[in-house]
């Protein structure tokens, strides 16, 4: 469980946590505090093999993780990917940015020519990133979509105990889940906190693209007059689906990362973490939530 | 929270769940029951689009999904990656697996000329699949690496005891998560249930690699020896790391999906889920955990 009071950071640690000022709502009672989250951002997985006169270089994939452990990462990758069978098949492994803005956001590692890697051994089952290019710039700019929504400042206007309700109701549309616990939900809700649709997946992003999907069929996007709540945590591919969608309140009952807190920040959505039925944490454009005494 | 009785599955939910006998260990008492397991299988999403003459197709992307209500997945999937604009970018959406035994894992999205899609604007932030061909055959076959290590029958033999003092020990090495709240971590321990090293990442998977990165720069892969430990859920590609790496033993605090059973059994991992302090379900290869009433 998360602690509630703000520990001093180790260096270690230091790359790998963020603080931000947020508003936390317990009960009828709003207070700003500093919250420590999580950092998510994008690493840039990259081969270079030297045989004799030929070099060559692929770029293997994108994954957003959180800095620290780096090059464990890229080996760990590597050899659970059948790309490399031991350490020594990696003649050295090093950061390999060009601009900056983005410091060890991307790594290469140097194969043995003994490793035989061929390109083609990927193309079954491994999902490449075409040359992405993501690290050589802010990350934030390059991996993002571009929506065509904007959101309205302060539309809608919600009480916090509906989000509250909604919580509640949640429970109710997870069938899958109440039979299984093994798998995410995400619902849309309108402004009075009632759950129009929802949507079960053992992936998260699965469960929201079918939400977003039903939206779309019924030609509700953008959805500008309620939010979405999604079971798990809030990372930086559902806020930027969210984005997609032009839904301006995205409420999780797990913690935000700290790329998914920098998106809603940039894009006007209302991020809401660690829902629960008497507390909850306000992480960007808290405006759009009011508390009510009426209790 | 999943309960804890078997309930009757809707012919809605009948693709999305199956069911399972394990071995339930609470206290000291282990007992078969059946189990409710949500159901993975990888979906291909392919998308067409005809302009005049020619017709264009493109493998866009492999996802492990639970069945069910797959159209708009495909749909919202398309939309939030900035594919289509509308409902109506859609033509037709409709299954294309061609081989028996994968009825319904392939689709293909049939797109309006107008959208003008062009495969270079993927390239920045997708992680496109390059035309995996997963779906064709038995999925789990064309799916999964291969691994050069064989596990070694009824060893190492565990006393369940140990297990919940692991899950005890695991939280001492989560600093991240205890000062967020929002990433996932993996260790490893030996048959006594000392934990020797453990990881932390936003993601699942890289803090998996980052243990696994680990273990192979210490020489220790395969490792017979004991097991690993995870804070979220079991999922197929989770299981198929720990698989490439010898490890005979995997513990999930959460549930496990259908594919990760199947691949435990397939090669021969004991799959431990819902551990917790007195309780926990063995999916696969019970024989490597005993009970002692000594307490």
């Amino acid at each position: 469980m998360k602690k509630d009071t703000i520990k001093k950071v180790t260096s270690q640690e230091s790359s790998s946590i963020t603080t931000k000022s947020i508003l936390e709502i317990r009960s009828t009672t709003a207070k700003q505090k500093e919250d420590q989250i999580i950092v998510e951002e994008p690493l840039e997985i990259k081969i270079r093999i030297s045989t004799g006169e030929k070099i060559a270089s692929y770029d293997l994939s994108v994954t957003m993780r959180t800095p620290g452990d780096d090059f464990n990462l890229v080996k760990g990758f590597l050899f659970t990917e059948g790309i490399i069978s031991s350490d020594q098949d990696i003649i050295k492994i090093n950061y390999t940015d060009t601009l900056s803005g983005s410091q060890g956001n991307s790594i290469t590692a140097h194969l043995s020519p003994h490793t035989g890697f061929s390109p083609d051994s990927l193309q079954r089952h491994f999902y490449t990133s075409s040359s992405c290019g993501v690290c050589g710039k802010t990350s934030i700019e390059m991996v993002k979509q571009q929506s065509p929504y904007l959101m309205k400042v302060g539309q809608p206007r919600i009480e916090h105990t509906v989000l509250s309700h909604v919580l509640h109701e949640f429970s109710a549309h997870q069938d899958l889940f109440n039979l299984t616990g093994g798998n995410h939900a995400a619902a849309v809700f309108d402004s009075k906190g009632t759950i129009t649709h929802a949507a079960e997946d053992v992936g998260r992003h699965n469960a929201f693209d079918k939400l977003i999907g039903h939206l779309l069929s019924k030609q509700k996007i953008p959805f500008h007059a309620g939010g979405v709540i999604v079971s798990g945590r809030a990372s930086f591919e559902l806020m930027q689906k969210c984005w997609m969608s032009g839904i301006p309140l995205f409420a999780a009952i797990g913690a935000p990362s700290s790329l998914a807190v920098e998106l809603a920040e940039d894009t006007g959505i209302t991020l809401v973490g660690f829902l629960s039925q008497d507390r909850m944490n306000i992480y960007s454009y808290a405006d759009r939530i009011f508390i009510s005494d009426d209790t």
